[in-house]
């Protein structure tokens, strides 16, 4: 009999597809098929040939398919001050490398040559969307959409003047304006971003409530992260961050706390009665010596809890396959728990708690008929990931980098068998090397 | 002018040598020079070719090269257990889970070919030494060899039967057999390796002792992992396992005590007082949600602290570069100090710390004229690795298995260029996946 089948761009096979929605499934030899950048089915691979035609179909019969990985932490143009500034704590950090190095460093060209960097190492590990927070956003936004890489890009406040904007407004003003240039851009969305509760005034704050309300956008912004951040806004103020937050009305479905160490009951109660996301960033915060946020009593709280990796200054990589072995781990510690928590939970962390926290949660997060083809294959086949009774066991304790073979954005295919298809590396090390030279003399004085 | 060059086997150019011995000390544009397995000089690349004529000279500019690492607790046959047991706490995952498969599986076969497997995961992690403890000693020694790594055999004693042996006599004549044949092996070195405290009663324990000073081995221990064995060795005898093992006269300097997680004041003073050495396992412990061993109360009173990955089961990856990083963001957590240890000091527990405590310092872990050549090669030249301030920042807090290029024990090369020289990776694969489907049928009552 001659039965009609289906035209369609891309057939990918697979021996495992792990759609993270529905949760805690694994389908064995299934395939996803592609057309215009849309997830149209998945289904087992006995009846997909027999049902569609494709331009091309790519068979991966070693390989897990998972849902793009989301990193939703990070301030990807400090890439290129990866490591300089080791064992000091936040604000030592901060203040004495990380602000000297970015005042006289940073302009368009080293936001765009460190976001593409950045872009690079995420696609290798398996990343198609990241939550960014840093200056000029307009060179982020340039370097993203030449990686073809998902973002949602910060439009960063801070009651300092920098290289890019001179005071609260002129950053609100530029950030915006960045908006409105891209904001038609299918692969790229916006957040405001004051950077923390310490260098943000109330009145700037309530500016910014103003406007994410007008355009209907998430607030990104450092919370608990250490202590002394706490500290501090308890003597300027008499009250902690958080409840200063609360009394300002920016406690809400839109906000995405990032690090969220410590917390009261209060607080975590707050968090939850106003529907606000946490970033989850545990390398960074074990590195800076902050701590360790409370995921499992926040998922108690029914608080949706993405991860991120925060910059490469302070993890020092973008890797959200480590940060969600990183989370697993820190999990059983804190809650003396071994069995706490499945290897399930830090996948949908890692993907669709994230596109939630974004407001993507339509668009990706998960391998679902509809949804955009965001997709990450990791490759079972060598023998450090031998013998292999859970594939998502070996996802998030075993799963490296080196592991990741194909990622797609939007159906487009941005590493294919370990080969950037959109950015040249040679390029990328000669830009690192450039600047690197640079910022080096610096280090010696 | 005509000048006689000395003729060696070879010579390893690189862009960076850390021998670890001097400490802190990184070697710029240096070539190590090889001969009969010894490393007989370092000396930089401007003179090196002028001084030594070698059968074979490897380039490795964009390499660092460090002592091999070594894995100071393991137990390799386990690998084919990878991830069966994922998400109990430590008697649960003992009793219902580990011991059942080991029961009803472990003959010498799953041991040589368990142990290959590891040894295979290993090279390819810049292992080039493991301590072991496990069943069938024979086996692990013969996967040893084949694999051209260098190993301490652990001569196992435990107080209840198993498919290997019936009683503890029974264990230890059949470990001393394994060391007879064996000793003469230049890369095997042997431990008396009775199980645990809890485990191993005090005649057995007393009886390990005579025969450890006898023939001069370290004992290699699990001591203090979880609350629960504390709780357990309190209930029946009234006293902490470290005080019993103190009154039995076990803690001296060949005592290799692996984990120690739980320890107050007077046992750390103990410890150090003895000169006993610690294997910490990191992610182990936090795996198991036994917690976090306190590194820097050891360091502080001048404990010996070297690195293991314990075993694919509990881990569940044996890869020591993973383990140091860990380790180095546990102990800025456990301090409150981001500044606490610098990369260095971890970097020389993977190395020179846990040969010291095999009693093998005179032979490995570091890089030192007279030492053999049991060397790692890390390529620094892939982007997620650039810019690069500080090599040995990126050693520990970047690199990863993918990065490994060449491993070399004794000179002879096990790795190179990735590709594993004495090993074959698809009979690997062809063993791991008949194991799998033996085991994975009983996983599914």
């Amino acid at each position: 009999m001659n039965h009609s089948r289906i035209i369609v761009d891309t057939i990918i096979e697979a021996k495992w597809i792990i759609p993270v929605d529905p949760y805690e499934v694994v389908l064995d030899q299934h395939a996803i098929v592609i057309d215009k950048g849309i997830i149209v089915d998945i289904l087992p691979l006995s009846t997909t040939r027999s049902r569609y035609h494709a331009q091309e179909i790519i068979s991966l019969d070693q390989h897990a398919l998972i849902p793009g990985l989301i990193n939703l932490h990070t301030h990807a143009a400090m890439t290129l001050m990866r490591g300089i500034a080791d064992d000091l704590p936040l604000m030592e950090w901060l203040n004495k490398r990380i602000w000297p190095t970015e005042h006289q460093f940073i302009n368009p060209q080293f936001v765009f040559d460190g976001t593409q960097l950045a872009c690079a190492e995420m696609i290798t590990g398996g990343i198609t969307c990241f939550n960014d927070m840093y200056f000029f956003p307009d060179s982020c936004a340039e370097a993203v959409i030449s990686s073809g890489m998902r973002a949602a890009i910060g439009m960063v406040v801070i009651d300092s003047p920098t290289t890019y904007a001179n005071d609260c407004e002129d950053y609100l003003a530029k950030g915006l304006k960045v908006r409105d240039r891209y904001q038609d851009h299918s692969l790229l969305s916006f957040c405001l971003a004051p950077h923390a509760p310490y260098t943000v005034s109330d009145s700037t704050l309530r500016n910014i409530l103003t406007y994410a309300e007008q355009i209907n956008v998430p607030i990104h912004m450092h919370i608990h992260e250490s202590s002394s951040e706490i500290q501090i806004n308890l003597e300027s103020t008499g009250i902690r961050p958080i409840e200063r937050l609360r009394q300002l009305d920016l406690l809400g479905p839109d906000l995405i706390a990032v690090h969220m160490v410590h917390l009261t009951d209060y607080e975590i109660k707050l968090i939850s009665q106003h529907g606000c996301s946490v970033a989850h960033c545990p390398s960074s915060n074990l590195k800076l010596a902050n701590g360790i946020a409370p995921v499992q009593a926040l998922l108690e709280q029914d608080i949706n809890v993405g991860i991120g990796t925060d910059s490469a200054a302070s993890n020092n990589r973008l890797d959200i396959l480590s940060e969600m072995r990183q989370a697993a781990l820190l999990t059983k510690l804190n809650s003396e728990k071994a069995g706490i928590l499945s290897a399930h939970q830090f996948l949908k962390m890692a993907t669709l708690n994230s596109a939630k926290a974004l407001g993507l949660e339509k668009t990706i997060g998960s391998l679902s008929i509809g949804k955009a083809a965001d997709i990450t294959a990791i490759d079972f086949s060598h023998f450090n990931l031998q013998p292999c009774y859970d594939p998502v066991s070996h996802l998030v304790y075993i799963a490296d980098r080196e592991h990741v073979s194909h990622v797609w954005v939007n159906g487009k295919i941005l590493l294919n068998n370990k080969q950037l298809m959109t950015l040249n590396s040679q390029e990328l090390q000669y830009r690192a090397n450039f600047w690197q030279e640079r910022i080096a003399t610096t280090l010696k004085h």
